[in-house]
C-alpha cells in the first residue's frame, strides 16, 4: 500500500534516519526526454534548510536515477531512484524510543505494527514526501509535452489569506518562488513570513492552506464513478502528511449558495471554443475534466511538534510527559507546495494514461 | 473503474432509465447473518419520493440478492444484487438527447465516450448511488458484529448550521430520522426544512454539509502512506455525486490555528484506557485510527438542475438554450446522508480486512 | 477476487443452484456495436444439454443485459448482466450437505469459509464459467473490429490426439463445430466421441487438451515482466475449473530440444513484412506479442464425479463413503472450448487496452 | 506492471548494464527477524559465475537493504533494496544497438516502446530475476515461522529426466545443492551435467524442467475463482524469463487418464488427520490448498543465444545476419531453481495474507 496510481505508479520506501529513501516509477511513457536539473530543482524546493522559516536539518537531497532512462530518454521500463540521508541526528530521538507524542503517528504506528523506528518520525516523517516530489517531477516531464502546467502556492497561513478570487487573477507564477513562503502576492507573503517568525519565536507552529491550479488539461480526464478526477485528487492530497481538508472549485463556501448562482453557464466563443462563464465546478463535472482550469485547495494542520512540555503516552499505554527535541518546521506550508504539485502531476498523468486505455 | 475497495469491493452498474441497477460485493466475510430488512431500510432512506422536500420520482427500490447468501448467512462468495427501475419518464429527456446542461456531466461524458444515454442523466444520475447503499448496508452487517456504529446527518443547509461542536454533544442518533432533513437538532431541522421549501418554491436549489461520526473503531485501521484512512475516506466521499469538499477533524478552520492549541494531548484513565483530551485529529493520526471517534464533513453543491432557462451547449459544441424538465431534488442533503454512511461503512470494513492481512 | 483483468474487467457472481448468475463488465470501449445473437451463440456452445456427450441438465442460459448498451452500442459504462437458473435438482445434493467428495472443492471451501452452498457444487460449479463466456463474447465484439480472431478446439481426449503440427495446418475453423467434441479433424473427432461414450457407459470420466490459436494480433501486446502475455494467459487458463496444465508455443516437448533447433529465425518478405520461419515462441517473445499467431494448450483433468462408491470426508473431518448422484459431464472438453476462447478474448482485449495506456 | 502480488508485493526495476537493480517489498508482516545471510545465500545460488556450466559474467550480487528493517526485524514498512552491477561488458553489445536477435525480446521491445537499452538484453535480461530472489528470500523468512518449506530442483535437462514419481520419494533436499545442476539424484545429475558441457562445447543451448514442492501449507490458501492458487502459481512461473509451460499435480500426462484412476480418495488417519491417498491434485482443489504438498513443474526453453550465425532483423524491419557475442548460459535450469523458489514463496505468502484478510 506504498504505491500510488493505476498506470503511472510510484512505489516508495524509506525512513527519516535510514540509509536512503527512494522509489520506483512504473508506467512512465517511453521516449520522454528527462531534464535532471528540473527534477532536482523540485527536490530543492522541498529540501529542509532552504530558508530560515523551515527546519534547520541540512540535507543535500540529491536524486540518483538507477534505471529506466537510456541516453537521456525514458524507455518505458521502471525508473528506480534513491536519495541518501546524511544529516541525521538520531540521538535527538533516543528519549522517544518508547514514547508517543501528541498528534503524531507514534502511537498508531506502535499499535498497528508492534514495532517502530522511532528516529525522526521513522516512516511517518514528512521526509518521505521527497519520493513523491521525484515522482511528480518525472510526471511533469511527460505533461509538459502536452502543454499542461501545474502551480501550487500558499494561500493562507493562520488567518492571513489571499483574496478569495485570487486564483482567477494569478499573474506570473514566477512570483511564487520569490519569497520563502511561496505566496504569489508579495505583500501578503511578507505578512505571512512575519507571522511564521513570530510563531516560531514562541516555539509554536501554525497551519494554513495551499491552492493548486492546473491549466491546459484536455476535456475527458477522470473516471466517472469511484475514480472521479476530484476523488483521485482528494485522496492524493489527503495522503500528504498533515493534510486535514480538501475542496475543489466552489468548495465548502460555494455549497452554502443557490444553484442558480453557482451553475457554470456554457459559453461558445466566436472560434467555437467551449468554456464556462464561471468556474465554480473547478474544472471538473461528473468527475471528468471539462477543459477549464482545475482548482483545488488543501488545508494543512499546524506541525505537531511544539517546543513545550506535553502529555504523551508510552507504547505500552502509560502516561508520560514529553519535551520535544530535534529540528522542526514552524509551518509546513512552504515545503508542502512542491509536494502538492507532485501529487497533482502524478494524478493527472495517471488519469491521462487511463483515459487513453479506453479510447477505441 | 466502477469498483470501490481493495478487499471488500463493490462493483456497480446501471443507468437511471435502464432496466435495472445493481452490483457485486466481493470480499464479504463468511458467516455473517444478513438482515434484509435493515438493508432495505437504508435503501428506503435514499429512495426518491420519501418526503415532499425530495424528488417526486416514485421508485420502490427493492433489492434482490442473487448469490453469496445461503440460508441467511454470507458464504464468502460474491453477492450479486439488482434493483429494478420502474417509474422512468424517459420522454421528459428527449429534448436533452444532444444537449448538455450547465454544471451537469452531460458535456464531459459526451466528449469522453462519444456516446451517452441522455435519459435522466444516464450513468451520471445520482440514482446510481443506490448500489453504494446496498454495499454499505452489507458492510454494516459485518461492522455491527464488532461494535462499530456509523451516523451521518445534515449539519448545514445554505447558511443554516448546527453549532460547531455539535458532533461532540450528539445525543440520541435516533433523532436524525425524525425529520425529513435528517438533522439531529429539531429546531435547526425545522429552519432547514422551511428554507428548502422556500428555495424549491422558486425553482431553485441549495447545497450544504453532511457530518459523519464513526464510533467503536479499534486502533490501527488505515495504511500509513497513500492509503491513509483519511485519504480513503476523502476519495470515498468526493466520489459521491455533487460532493465538492471534505475535511476531517479540525478541518479547514482548525488549520488556521496554532499547534499548541490544536494538539490532542494523550490521556490515560484510571482503568488504563488511552484516549485524547480533544479530538482535533478526528480520530486519525498518521493515517491510522487512534481509537477516538472518526469525524468528517462533506460539502455538497446545490443540485445543478434549476427550473429556469440556462445556457447549454450541444454535444457538437454549438450554443443552445436549455429549459430543464423532469423531477428533481431541491436539495440533495437528506438523501445524501445514507450514501455518506454507506461509503464510510465500506471504507472502514475494507480497512479492517486489509489490517488483518498484515497482522502476523 | 472474483474480478478478472486490469482495464477490461469481468466481476462475476453466482452459484449453481441460486436464482441467477451474472456479472459486470467494466472497461468496455465505447461505441462498439453489440450483436446479442453472437453472445448468446457462445453461451449456447457452453450450455449443458447441447448433445448426448455432455450433462443432461437442461438450461436455456439466456443472457439479459441490464446496462452499458444504449441503442445497440456500448457507452463505455459498465455492462451488468444476469443469466437465470431454472433446471436445478437441488434435492440430488441433499446427501452432500455435509459430505466432501474426492477431488472436488467441497473440503477446501468448507475449511476456508466455514460454510458452503453444497447444492450442485455451489460456487465451485463449472456453471459459473457462463459469466466468463458472456465477458469473452463481449470482448470479441471489440476485437473483431481489429481483425483479431480466436479459435479453440479439442486436440486430445484421453490418448486420442490431433497430430502435433495440426495447429499450423488448421484449415476451416468452421469444422470445429460440426461435431459434438469440437475437434477440427472429422475422423479424430469421431474416435474421440466414441471413446467418450464408452467412458460414459462405464460411469467414468476422461480428460484431455484444448488448443487455442489467436490470429491478427498486433506486435507489442503484453507487459514485459510480471504481466507477460503468456503469464496472463496462463493465469486465465489455469483459473478455469479442472485445468491442470498450460503451455505456449514449443511447450514442454520443445524444452527438451536444442536452442539451435528451436530458435525462430526472422524473415522479412519482399513487401517488408516481418515474421519468423518457425513459431516455437508461440507468438510471444519477452512476454510481448511478435505478430505471429499466439498458440497455447490447456490440459483439463477428468471430471471428478465418477458414478461409483468413493472415499469422502465430512466437513468435520470424519471418513464417509459417497455415492454421487446428479447429472454430470463424462468429459469437460467440448464445453471447455468456448470458455478457453472467452478467457483468451478477455486477456487479449485487456492487453490491448493496457498497451494503449502507455503509448505516448 | 512491474509489481507482483496483492498484499505482499514486489515492485522491481533495473537493467542488465545500468548502475543497479533493485526493488521495493511492500506488505511484509512486521516483527519478522531477518537473516541477511540466508537472503544473500539465495542470491548466490542465482549468481552468474558460480560454476563452469553457467555464464562467466562475474557479479558479486550483494544486496543492500535500505529501509523497513529496524534492529534486525521488519517494521511493516516497505523494504527498499538495491544490487549494484559491476562486471558489465557493454561494448560486447554495441553491434546489437539496432539489431534484433532470433527468439529474444529485442524486436518486441523495440516495437512496443520505440526505444530500447540494447546492452546485455537491457530490461529483458534474466539478470532482472535477482530482485525476485530477494523478494522470495524475504517471503521465506516469514513462511519459515509457519513451518512452510519450498524446494525446487532440476528434473529434466534435454531428454534426461528424473523418474516420474521422484517428487514423492524426495529424500534429503540438501542433496539438491551438491551438484551444479541442482538435481537431487546424484547419478542423474552427473548425466545432466555431462550433457550440458557437451551442448556448451558446440556453442549450443538446451532447456528442461524444474519441479517445485511446497510442504507445510495450511488448508485454505488461494482464492477460488480467478485467483486460484494454481492460477497464481502459473502466472508467477510463466512470468520467469524462458518459461514455456506449467503444470500442477497430474499435469498434462494425468489428463489423458480416467477419473476413476486420477481421483484422490480422502483418508482420515487414526489421529483424525485428513489427507488424500494419492496427490494427483497437486495439493490444490478448487483453487484452494488442501493440506497436501503442492507440486508443480515449469518448462524452460533452451537459451536463445546460440553461438552461430543467425537471421535477425533491425528495429526498422530490415533483414540482417547476427553473430552473438557476450557471455551466456548454455542451460538456464541451474540458475532458474532459486528463481522458481522465490516466485513460489512470494505467491504463497501473498495467498496467506489474503486468506487472513477475509477470516472473520
Amino acid at each position: 500500500m506504498n504505491t500510488y496510481g493505476n498506470i503511472f505508479r510510484l512505489t516508495e520506501f524509506g525512513e527519516s534516519h535510514g540509509p536512503a529513501l527512494g522509489g520506483v516509477i512504473d508506467g512512465m511513457p517511453s521516449g520522454i526526454e528527462i531534464d535532471l536539473d528540473r527534477i532536482q530543482h523540485q527536490l530543492d524546493r522541498r529540501r529542509p534548510g532552504q530558508s530560515t522559516i523551515v527546519t534547520a536539518r541540512d540535507e543535500k537531497d540529491r536524486v540518483e536515477i538507477l534505471s529506466g532512462v537510456f541516453e537521456g530518454k525514458t524507455t518505458g521500463t521502471p525508473i528506480g531512484f534513491i536519495v541518501k540521508n546524511s544529516d541525521q541526528h538520531s540521538s535527538d530521538y533516543e528519549n522517544l524510543r518508547d514514547v508517543c507524542r501528541p498528534s503524531h503517528a507514534d502511537y498508531t504506528y506502535s499499535q498497528k505494527y508492534g514495532i517502530r523506528d522511532h528516529r525522526g518520525g521513522g516512516r511517518s516523517s514528512a521526509r518521505a514526501t521527497l519520493s513523491r516530489v521525484v515522482g511528480g517531477a518525472l510526471a511533469m516531464e511527460a505533461l509538459r509535452t502536452q502543454g499542461i502546467r501545474i502551480y501550487a502556492y500558499t494561500s493562507s497561513v493562520g488567518s492571513i489569506n489571499l483574496p478569495d478570487d485570487f486564483e482567477e487573477v494569478l499573474g506570473d507564477p514566477a512570483v511564487i518562488d520569490t519569497n520563502p513562503v511561496r505566496c504569489p502576492a508579495t505583500d501578503v507573503a511578507a505578512a505571512m513570513e512575519a507571522y511564521i517568525r513570530e510563531v516560531k519565536g514562541k516555539g509554536d507552529t501554525v497551519g494554513g492552506v495551499v491552492t493548486c491550479v492546473i491549466t491546459g488539461l484536455p476535456v475527458g480526464l477522470g473516471q466517472p464513478v469511484f475514480d472521479k478526477l476530484n476523488a483521485r485528487l482528494a485522496a492524493a492530497m489527503m495522503s500528504i502528511n498533515a493534510a486535514k481538508g480538501f475542496e475543489v472549485g466552489m468548495g465548502f463556501k460555494g455549497c452554502t449558495n443557490l444553484g442558480s448562482v453557482m451553475n457554470d453557464q456554457w459559453v461558445v466563443d466566436s472560434d467555437g471554443r467551449v468554456s464556462t462563464s464561471t468556474n465554480n465546478s473547478g474544472g471538473i463535472q461528473g468527475g471528468i475534466s471539462n477543459g477549464m482550469p482545475v482548482v483545488f485547495r488543501v488545508a494543512f494542520k499546524p506541525v505537531a511538534t511544539v517546543l513545550r512540555q506535553t502529555d504523551g503516552v508510552t507504547s505500552g499505554g502509560e502516561p508520560v510527559s514529553v519535551m520535544p527535541r530535534g529540528r522542526h518546521d514552524p509551518c509546513v506550508l512552504p515545503r508542502a507546495v512542491p509536494v502538492v504539485e507532485a501529487m497533482a502531476a502524478m494524478t493527472v498523468l495517471d488519469a491521462m494514461l487511463l483515459d487513453r486505455a479506453v479510447r477505441w
